[in-house]
């Protein structure tokens, strides 16, 4: 079978939401849903001899383990590397160029998180084999955000018309970029913004995004929360990001959702998001709630979303 | 071919001896006289399509290479951990439950190594696919257990009317509590122990054993290992457990198995055992008596044991 | 179909290119050549159901998964271990001849990296499995030796009467010594050396290949390299090696092949290989020259030489 005749991504790398369009990701669904029904039998023929080197500078394991486990249930082989600054020869001085032109000889495609910004483009260039962004610091996380999107699409059955809340830290937070620029593809979506003060939305950002037609909502407490939206898009402050622990311990838990505010502020029809890890800002005892998605539907949906990219650019 | 057809492991957890029945253990020892008769051809059907989760926490290489072996020989995939306390969202403040359920949402089951007693227990009840055990600290290594338990029937041809002779760190010796309660569930089974005054087995849980029916008989050197025995089972005094190096260096070789010892206390019928490594407990002239079997038998049948478990939980 | 029907390596170590004779090598290249045209549903047969564990004490990303990538595709499983000090036994005091015994029970083959010259030996010595020496501190790399005589060959159709140019760290290199060793069993080879004073081929050793026939010249600097190479052979100056930075500072980039040395001294039908990682000693500016090889056809032909020896050995 040849599930990606129509695609636009064969052979090609995806490491920045700036290439999607709602074509391109309704194919990448539409896919997705295919392969959530497949028997590994048939899965398992889609990257039959391929072999996708994870090469991974930052520690990850979700993100990692996801991308293994879709290239292993797709029938295709990995080499797998973490932290490869203490394994590899970037210890002994190489550049990143010549790293990628040693695996783009034993590997079919090269799935990459890197802790500095930009990387991903530079690997871009010095091959010729696809290459898959999988987190580059606080630039984009690309995949992250279709999983989202599907998420949030197969409850809402729409990506255009949403109410949606995104919380936590705005300024730093890849995922939260990738998901705005996501949305900014689609029609009369509305994004109420909850951050502390010091985590808003950089404003040149903020304003792309409006330009782009989405209506961006700024509010300053839990209480300013809309009763209709459609997804509630939590996220942590990130302790990485900061250099004063203290300034860090003081944001961290500003805004945490407990099921008395899932009960005041929440419809029947919502879904609540997390990208994950959570350290604290969404309550455990709202874990059972059937509207609570983060530790089930969202991370099984991350798995379908990297076999479907897998399946585009590799099938 | 459906080999489990009779088991009560089908997706069942498996991270304490507690569980185990005389019925079961045979159940499981005649599927590993059957697995390992078996092609690849054959035995690589039984896990095909699963996914299975490493999630060590604790250094190992013999465990941790043993359980992935064993999946790989069944046909099934690997999801591979070593140490994810530096490489994973732990880092990042996660729970154990937390990412006990992102895996789930990825594989089938997850073996688990955590330096904490207890923590399996934990793991277990975050999820709903089964948890194996690969060592929990000082509380238990079940899998280790079935193993030492399969190698001496495999000699003996029972587990029943046994004489052996255990020595070491019993106060800490996990694998040492493991086969001690597995021991417990059959009839006639004398035991003679051998430890540093300061390492003797723990009076409670001794009494506990002794209540099952298992004579044990403290001894206090070498000179009083008895001339019947059918298993003598050495273990090494454990430097990780000690927070003086002073004490450890003092005890570490008190009791050492040499090419004397073994002419002098051991008989024709007996075996040398050792869960490993070891670290000059056993002298090396012994390694290759042909009673010796800590390098051979004892390792190969963990790998049988290993994969005749898995067959049974998820095959 | 059985590939190694005439090979001397069936089930047999392979540590150092003292073994190897011209008939020998030509068996390699000619399996290699077979295995680069074949597909993967037919090389996937090769290994199928057998196991390498890939024991690597010592950083490596290239040979690594170099090695992975061999065994995958020839359908085989892989036991993977890097940096296994930290991560394995080892810290618990077990000797290395324990742990070798220990994945002779769990694998049919090891792929070993070691920092410590000699310690391939030991680990042979300790089992019965066949042995791969995937480099040992100063000592050999011999899988290293074979891919650059087999991209020599692929190019200049012989290893006999070669003229060439090897420049660098001679004192350290593994792959410059291994690689000579290699040529001294071919006639006719004329290998021009440079290096820093420092670093110069051990006179010892400069004797042993001179007396097996090949003609050796030192030169001192780059204005000495002959017109009529048939390939040229730059080396890293290795930092590791050094006790004191500033002489590595100072040594580092004396040699160095920009675009105008190889107008000046380079021919139409040389290559120019390099054992990576490079670091500085080629100018960027050369990667495009069609006699570049070191980040393409030199990394591929290891893939298939490697892919060559585990035929022989295991297949």
């Amino acid at each position: 079978m040849n599930i990606n005749s129509k695609s636009t991504l064969s052979k090609k790398s995806y490491i920045s939401v700036d290439i999607l369009t709602p074509k391109l990701i309704s194919n990448i669904f539409t896919t997705a849903d295919k392969i959530r029904k497949m028997s590994f039998e048939k899965s398992s023929k889609i990257l039959k001899g391929k072999l996708v080197t994870l090469l991974f500078f930052e520690p990850s394991s979700r993100t990692f383990s996801s991308f293994a486990s879709a290239v292993k249930r797709l029938g295709g082989m990995t080499l797998e590397y973490q932290n490869p600054l203490q394994t590899s020869s970037a210890i002994k001085g190489e550049t990143l160029e010549d790293t990628m032109r040693v695996f783009e000889n034993y590997s079919d495609a090269v799935v990459m998180r890197h802790f500095e910004k930009g990387t991903l483009k530079r690997a871009v260039d010095a091959v010729s084999i696809p290459v898959i962004n999988a987190g580059d610091g606080i630039g984009e996380h690309p995949t992250q955000a279709l999983l989202d999107a599907y998420t949030i699409q197969r409850k809402a059955k729409s990506l255009s018309g949403l109410t949606g809340v995104i919380v936590g830290d705005l300024l730093n937070g890849r995922t939260v970029h990738s998901l705005l620029k996501l949305l900014s593809l689609y029609k009369n979506n509305t994004i109420y913004l909850l951050s502390p003060q010091q985590l808003k939305l950089e404003p040149l950002f903020k304003s792309e995004i409006e330009r782009k037609g989405v209506h961006l909502i700024e509010i300053s407490s839990q209480s300013e929360i809309p009763l209709t939206a459609d997804f509630w898009y939590w996220t942590r402050v990130q302790k990485e990001r900061f250099s004063d622990i203290k300034e860090y311990e003081k944001l961290k838990n500003k805004f945490v959702v407990t099921p008395e505010l899932l009960e005041e502020k929440g419809n029947n029809k919502m879904i609540l998001m997390h990208p994950l890890p959570r350290v604290g800002d969404i309550d455990v005892r709202v874990d059972n709630d059937k509207r609570s998605v983060y530790l089930s539907d969202q991370v099984k949906n991350g798995l379908y979303i990297r076999m479907a990219l897998l399946s585009l650019i590799l099938g």
